[in-house]
């Protein structure tokens, strides 16, 4: 299993190959804002694991098991920040994803999707949780710290 | 911001003090199957922060800010758990919501609480939601990794 780090790493590694083509150290540095070493560390790793090789030049490639598992990592994402966005969590939906996605079980993934589904293919009853979510007495029971 | 170790030693030593009354360190050794110099570090730094304090006899005393955080965390931990067991998530439930609950922010909490109290609220739409999740073309669609 990989760390959180690790995930965040070969997810983000995964998404820039796919929209930019080729990767390199800098890229992944400025776009997840670690320094070179760290990222260096990092791809060590990961080409341990298996999930990219380095290549010559100074670019990096994913292996067809990182793409396996770096698609599986973009798909987590986007569904857990579909389901904050479903429920309405007033949160900065994209951090908190990140931050949750790696502690999460896939079965518990599988579900937020089921409820999604549930919801597109019931919008009269999404509503009705939209107009239920607004209801003063729900605003009002709120857990406080 | 307590780390999510702290946590989980404050929420199991409000929920000690509930249940027995006192609390002890092998009290909470036991518990949360820690070393004795592990929750004595923890204690230093839960006293440090004027959540608890250590009496006479080795006993420990939670304070009123204590009281207020432990009881927070048992409610944010109940709520999480109700949760997974609302969107039947096939996963051990109690050892999921202690991974997940320290990262969740109050916001989602609260949308998980609503979303139970919707689903309460209209219990024709709970059953088929159950009914959904059942359906074999749900059940194919899982993230697989």
């Amino acid at each position: 299993m990989l760390s959180p780090s690790l995930e965040d790493y070969l997810e983000e590694i995964y998404r820039l190959s796919l929209t930019a083509g080729t990767v390199r150290v800098t890229d992944i540095s400025r776009k997840l804002r670690v320094s070179s070493p760290s990222v260096t560390k990092a791809l060590r790793k990961l080409i341990t694991y298996g999930y990219i090789t380095h290549q010559k030049y100074g670019l990096i490639s994913v292996t067809d098991k990182g793409k396996q598992k770096g698609s599986f990592l973009i798909e987590r994402n986007q569904t857990v920040q579909e389901f904050l966005m479903l429920i309405r969590a007033n949160c900065d939906i994209s951090a908190e994803a990140e931050s949750i996605e790696h502690y999460l079980s896939n079965t518990t993934i599988d579900q937020f999707k089921y409820l999604g589904m549930f919801m597109q293919n019931n919008p009269d009853i999404y509503k009705r949780y939209l107009e239920f979510i607004e209801l003063p007495e729900v605003e009002q029971s709120d857990i406080d710290e």
